[in-house]
């Protein structure tokens, strides 16, 4: 067994309505200031927490983060200029992967002598000064629970991840009862992300069991619950499983990380703005397909995880696997194909190419991904 | 699914020869004065890693943790006073539970305001200004994961528990490979020690699915491989799931923890001396069968995780899981009569009346025990 380093935040809390015990966070005892970072449609239900944190004489700034799509380098940069202006010593972000993106990097780059444009790649920011809670309201990305915050260079319509260990939170709180407000579309695509970074996990060529742990948990719940979110969005009991399929789908991300269909989509979200959760989901099973050669047990186990018997061979049972995950993406209204979202055939080799460079994931991948493949993959999906 | 707070290390490093890669670790970049306490039949093994921290200029301040049994307040306050003496910033302990304990407290109370003696119970202590690495060198305790450490109040013959979330070191290095050394008495006494933590989470009044994730993937790991460490101790295979499976028992026991074999054993080891694993494994089967009633269909679930294939109907398959238990205890050496250990009859009444004192873990019991109870477990396994 290959040597892990696996990363946690030093506390996780897990319940409907735990947002409400955070201004009591054994944390914030030494904070003052705090810089509140969250998203616009989920203020309402922060409210309580805010008032709750100023009656104990905390100064709180409220940031309502505003930027649509995947937040910019630019957009980031004036964060960062806010916040040095009001030097809290506490970030708080409450808000889906983009919020809790931004809070990590707001946090550790606020008092650093480290500069934005400087850290991209892995391992290359060091140091933390602040305190960072982050507060996830979709059940998707899993940023809460890794090191990784994702920007997108406006300049080139590349995404760029910044990878490290102080991205970690120091505490989360996921509180399933705020993505009850969720609505289906967005549930559909955090959803299937979250189970993209299980089953990337899985299938991942340095998979590992502490982590293969953690994937095939998140499997079984985003497998079993997803569609009955979708269907009711007030289903607590499906909220609850989705929201811990998420955080297991990100405890994933730091020690293995995604692979191809995350490689795939970079140039979907960076290129064409859409959603990071749509451009995976659309791309996941037929990537599966593409790597089953490479994987055919561990696709098999995935299947099982999904609820397929087991069939007369790991073939049969991992095809099985794909199929319901299909159905499943179908059954939650996730597009069949890139030309509903204004993809063209002419679009495809430089998606393709934006894809091929993306070697810190393609490395991941069970299969290799040629130029070929990856534009085959498109084609097929167009 | 009620709220729960998980507690992990920020970073766990878990593989074989990982202890090489500890001297690198970026928490010692801010650390100039390292106290490294150790157990003396592992200092050969660490002689590498002190080398390598002054090497690269730390100033290292080895103190070999020589204490027979479990540490006692007396022996805590040495240590406490050479501490301040030294004046480290970090702490490394390298060793079995009591020494990992041990260091635990020593970077907690290390200028703290707080006195050892005002500590114990829960959440008193709070903070700790020195980083602290824990190295664990037997698969049992899991204390490296927790936020628990028991000291023996010399005074009373009592067992007391220290419990803080500070108590939870900043990093971990698990190396399975410092393990082969260990005889097979201390393998199969710390390995049932493992397996008690996740049965005794799993059967909880307070089990979570959080943790019921941890502590049947330790049952597994346990199950499967104990006897086969005990008899070839240099089976790196089964010593490298042995230790997974003790950090698995280790996460659960800051949020759920154990019940009523570690409240019984209380006595065993502040009067009698008995070791903490031993006392525990002696226990584990009758208090299973006790608390049967309580949790039939957990207990069978242990049981399929023992590898008993499922019977007519939960009592079956739990009753054949519990001889398992016993039959595995038996194969690895685990003497089955309390009298063997010179335990007497009329010790019993005293033995029973302390466990009965331990109110923080017989709480968590699936079935009340009463004084009766615990002296007719006590008699059974004269």
């Amino acid at each position: 067994m290959r040597t892990l380093q696996l990363q946690h935040p030093k506390r996780t809390i897990f319940g409907a309505g735990c947002l409400n015990d955070l201004a009591k966070d054994r944390i914030l005892e030494d904070s003052q200031r705090i810089l509140l970072l969250i998203a616009t449609p989920i203020y309402n239900a922060a409210k309580p927490t805010v008032e709750a944190l100023r009656a104990i004489g905390k100064l709180v700034d409220v940031y309502e983060y505003t930027f649509p799509g995947e937040p910019t380098f630019h957009q980031m940069d004036e964060m960062l200029a806010h916040t040095q202006e009001f030097q809290p010593d506490c970030v708080i972000g409450i808000g889906g992967g983009s919020v809790l993106d931004c809070a990590k990097l707001l946090a550790a780059l606020s008092n650093s002598q480290q500069k934005l444009h400087d850290v991209p790649g892995i391992n290359i920011l060091r140091g933390r000064k602040l305190s960072l809670i982050c507060v996830p309201t979709t059940s998707g990305t899993g940023s809460e629970m890794s090191p990784n915050a994702i920007l997108l260079d406006e300049t080139t319509n590349e995404k760029k991840g910044i990878i490290s260990p102080d991205l970690v939170p120091d505490a989360v709180y996921i509180d399933p009862a705020l993505t009850l407000s969720l609505p289906a579309k967005l549930t559909a695509e955090t959803g299937i992300d979250a189970l993209c970074h299980c089953i990337e996990a899985y299938t991942n060529k340095f998979a590992h069991p502490t982590v293969d742990l953690y994937a095939l948990q998140g499997i079984k719940l985003i497998g079993a619950n997803l569609q009955k979110a979708c269907q009711n969005g007030n289903d607590l009991e499906a909220r609850t499983a989705l929201s811990l399929g998420s955080m297991y789908g990100g405890l994933c991300l730091g020690p293995v990380n995604t692979a191809a269909v995350h490689a795939l989509s970079y140039g979907l979200g960076g290129k064409y703005h859409i959603s990071h959760g749509l451009a995976n989901a659309i791309l996941l099973p037929d990537v599966l397909l593409f790597n089953l050669p490479a994987c055919v047990e561990r696709t098999a186990e995935i299947a099982l995880a999904l609820g397929i018997p087991k069939g007369p061979d790991p073939e049969t049972t991992a095809l099985q696997g794909i199929t319901k995950i299909r159905e499943l993406c179908i059954a939650c209204g996730i597009p069949q194909h890139l030309s509903s979202l204004g993809i063209q055939e002419n679009d495809l080799p430089e998606l393709a190419a934006i894809a091929l460079n993306v070697k810190r994931l393609l490395n991941n991948n069970p299969r290799e991904v040629r130029m070929d493949d990856a534009l085959s993959i498109f084609t097929a999906l167009l």
